[in-house]
């Protein structure tokens, strides 16, 4: 049942990136900055060619089996298939781990948007084998921006060279979304070390025997520490304790209780994980050693430090999960034949390809806007990070990191959400042979279901950007946001055509988004204002989403297939989908009460 | 692993059914016809009681075994667990499987309506289990009505004792969609029987080792028949033959030749079945017995009686699965601590239940909303079949014929898309739990992912409404609708506040929809007027749910707390969801040509 051989064309459509990041977002005005100054246009189409080689050959041929036959736990260590191992030693050995780290660790100091690239090329083949090196990735950022140089010689280093292993253990079994509840302790000891002691859930990476260490990353509670998160601190808590000459030493009380058996993403191992519960005592100590990083009851603004680029990970996760799910149902509908157009009288003539009936063909250009919609939401949010970090002057960066706040709940969730309804489309195509395992497509769509999920919810993507990020400075992020698509709907506008037309309906939703801000907040009442969040986030999406997919359209003004395409996806995406936020803004606009007004009873 | 035990307050709500039974759809006024003269309102009570019992005791308990261990194929035989055969010995026992059939052939002769009820338990609680009855059933009643006395002697009162099962087999490798590429060739014999070559492919039930016989009802065609559906034959095809006494015979040339390995839905088997290739040759001769059913030529008329019968059914299970996946999540929530409110300002304070958060209140209402409005729609509908049966007069059984027609694909198609929505929100409410298989609820999204697809897919659906349904008898059945739409939105303007406010909305809906139909079909061009026929589909099934749902409201006038949840439930569907029909409404009044327009070079 396992099939080993996916065409590197199914996985991610080169055509596509190449055309998002020259034509459209034009990565190559980054390589005058002194960051990049390394990099042509020649070095970074080869990292592209050499992931999609690693990706194809290396990740997309265990991608079935590690769905099929998920890792398991024989009571004392995790059992992964070898082919992860080694598809991971062949990532490392390609320098992918360090892909945005700077030269003086080791790294290829690449733009992050090019590295988003890379990334959607691994999580399309295989993302549970992917996740442990993109965790070990964000976790190497963490201790970059705020470890001690120590912990970075000491920890990063290894992680860079495909050594050691990270993780991110923030959640426990009573406190998912709710970080407040935290109630793992740290406890310090005269050495300036903390013993710590609880259990952390749903651990992805949490245990596994590959490399030589995995480094943990944990949020706990010091003695005295304030209630809620402000008196959450954060530790680097390695498997094996690490001596001054880096060489492993004792086992740490760090053991895993158990795996959580997924309904997809099965290869990455997600786990409970208990700290300091005594298995193992270093130095014949209780409890898990621990290393403060950063200061005392700053943890989780030092997390967020993570947790939102993986964040965007997820965005991108969903997005190339989404375009590989397109991919595969377009080529199968292109090859299968079944039935006859509409109209066609002969029941002898030949049946047509899938892709000639209509309703087919609605589904694959759903798809192509949805998925390389939120492909280029991810890019172009990667691309403000590189901006946040190299553009020249202040002022610049402020902007692009303002953009950046406002975008990042957006980048999390609309592909978590639409690129997934892409999966089920994907089922669709492929009819009964899509619900079968021996196809793809019903794993994509598992696989996927996660990140609605994961690193926070749509609820608290919702939350966070309505309650949070549209209100900082006083609006201004979303103010910036307004001007930026006034920028491109005005360019859109000069083009006259069609694109004029699609740019006045995005423009218009634009401003109705902007005044249903307005309104929601002079309701006073913090309630009333965030009663229906979830629907804001998706009105905001689909502007965002719309608007993105105006410039996709001003980019594409050749005559190839290509470009043909990008402005029929960008048209239908206006048209079709960005119509469904007028009801929903009418719900906001009307402060809506039906779900504060419904008792609990009534349910 | 295997969780055996759930309340059956989570498997369907008793409440609910008894409100939308007796409050709304007043099946008490059947009991007046001489069919169902030998039932009263405790007889009803009496089945919906046993159904409660036998489905929370036989067949929940092992809803997650099936799952986890699916059948097993071992070249020979089809290996199930044991707890099918049994669960289904006891469904027998208990009169379930003649449910509707008449008492001379050993049914209890119970109104559609009720048996519908009946049903959802068991699609509820384990629908891969009650796949094999469902599908003996709905071959049992296309026999009843088209096959011969004899047909009936030999083959009915067996599947209605429990001892035979059926299948239905249309679809093949090349064909499903497209059952006029069906290929199955039947060659008469001298004695009247025939013999039948070909592959089935998607046959449920399709071979297990339960019971003494299969029934397979196979589509085919004759030697000289016209091309396309219109030479389509019926016959049936045991896998055991039976002589005239009843015994069973020599075995039949019907093979497995596999197992489809499903995404869900995984008790039921699903076969590729071989016929007439040699395995097996009754008599010496090549291929397998079948006999024919009703007239040649006519096959696909035939499948249809138990085709529609089949939709409204796929409908049930996608609603019942829906139902069962809210339950289970209003009471995750109703247990599940997790933070505060918004507002909430101090983090010591103990953490509140899901269910007092804004956005899980909006999930669980969400739900609510389509699971019992598509619970409703298809016990509607069921009614209707009641009507059609046995009302007063041939003019009223003609009508509810007519409404039948036109709501069959909706009955299908609608709860198949939201209920499998509200399956996604009851993953979405569980957090990270919902995402594992300790749960049920990825499960149920699994299962009821099936029903998309099969017994015709959206698409299929699509095409069926606006091609077929809306236009026949110079579109009589969208007349009917709309008067019917009229009366109920009438009488809910009298009684005035909210009630009027959301019947205005919902004729207004229903009255664009009716204006868009003659403008689709004013195109000229089938191509121009079906190209966005799944947007139609999801366009009517809206409006009519919306409908659905107001009588509901108007039904539930009380002051309890279920009667005010109806209430609720209706007017969020009413002003949340139903406005999504106007977008969808303008694609289709300006006849957009996208889908049409865009090349596949492009895609």
């Amino acid at each position: 049942m396992t099939r080993s051989t996916t065409p590197s064309s199914t996985v991610m459509s080169r055509a596509d990136l190449a055309f998002q990041l020259h034509e459209w977002l034009r990565v190559e005005d980054l390589l005058t900055r002194e960051r990049y100054a390394e990099h042509s246009r020649d070095t970074l189409d080869a990292v592209l060619d050499l992931a999609e080689t690693v990706a194809t050959r290396h990740f997309a041929t265990h991608n079935k089996r590690n769905d099929q036959e998920e890792p398991r736990f024989d009571g004392e260590r995790v059992h992964l298939h070898p082919e992860v191992e080694e598809a991971l030693a062949v990532y490392s050995a390609s320098g992918f781990t360090g892909a945005t780290f700077d030269e003086e660790l080791g790294g290829l100091q690449l733009p992050q948007v090019v590295a988003s690239a890379v990334a959607a090329w691994f999580q399309a083949a295989n993302c549970g084998t992917a996740g442990y090196p993109f965790l070990t990735q964000a976790n190497a950022h963490l201790l970059v921006a705020h470890g001690s140089p120590e912990q970075v010689e000491r920890f990063v280093r290894p992680m860079l060279e495909g050594r050691f292993f990270g993780t991110m253990c923030l959640s426990e079994p009573q406190a998912g979304s709710s970080l407040a509840d935290v109630t793992t302790t740290a406890a310090e000891q005269p050495d300036g070390t903390f013993r710590l002691r609880g259990n952390k859930m749903w651990i992805s990476g949490g245990d596994h025997e590959m490399g030589e260490n995995i480094v943990h990353l944990v949020l706990a509670r010091t003695a005295g520490a304030p209630a809620g998160v402000k008196g959450l601190s954060l530790f680097l808590v390695p498997k094996h304790l690490v001596a001054d000459d880096g060489s492993l030493g004792e086992r740490n009380d760090v053991v895993l209780a158990g795996l959580n058996h997924k309904m997809g993403w099965r290869g990455t191992t997600n786990t409970l994980l208990n700290f300091g519960e005594g298995a193992h005592r270093p130095g014949g100590e209780p409890g898990a050693v621990g290393y403060l990083v950063g200061e005392q009851h700053r943890g989780l603004a030092l997390m967020f430090h993570m947790m939102n680029e993986a964040r965007v990970g997820v965005g991108l996760g969903a997005a190339a999960l989404g375009c590989t799910g397109y991919l595969k149902a377009l080529a199968y509908a292109r090859e299968r034949t079944q039935g006859r157009p509409v109209g066609a009288k002969d029941p002898a003539s030949p049946p047509v390809r899938l892709v000639e009936h209509a309703d087919v063909r609605r589904m694959l250009l759903t798809m192509k806007a949805w998925v390389e919609g939120g492909l280029g939401l991810v890019l172009y949010t990667a691309r403000l990070v590189d901006e946040e970090q190299t553009a020249e002057g202040a002022a610049a960066r402020e902007e692009a990191h303002r953009l950046l706040e406002v975008l990042t709940p957006i980048a999390k969730s609309w592909p978590s959400q639409w690129c997934l309804a892409a999966n089920d489309l994907a089922i669709q195509v492929h009819g009964g042979y899509g619900y079968t395992r021996e196809y793809d497509v019903e794993q994509h769509y598992r696989d996927n279901r996660l990140n609605p999920i994961h690193e926070g919810t749509h609820g608290i993507q919702g939350l966070d950007l309505l309650g949070r990020k549209v209100v900082a400075e006083g609006g201004a992020g979303l103010r910036l946001l307004a001007r930026r698509i006034r920028e491109t709907t005005d360019a859109a506008a000069a083009r006259g055509g069609d694109l004029a037309q699609d740019a006045a309906a995005v423009q218009a939703a634009a401003d109705r988004l902007v005044a249903v801000t307005a309104t929601l907040w002079s309701a006073g009442d913090p309630r009333v204002s965030t009663a229906n969040s979830s629907a804001y986030l998706e009105v905001a999406g689909h502007v965002v989403v719309a608007w993105l997919w105006l410039q996709q359209a001003m980019a594409a003004d050749g005559d190839s297939d290509l470009h043909a395409g990008k402005r029929h996806a960008a048209r239908w995406f206006v048209r079709c989908d960005l119509p469904r936020v007028h009801p929903q803004l009418d719900l906001l606009e009307r402060l809506d009460r039906t779900v504060l007004d419904v008792e609990d009873a009534w349910l």
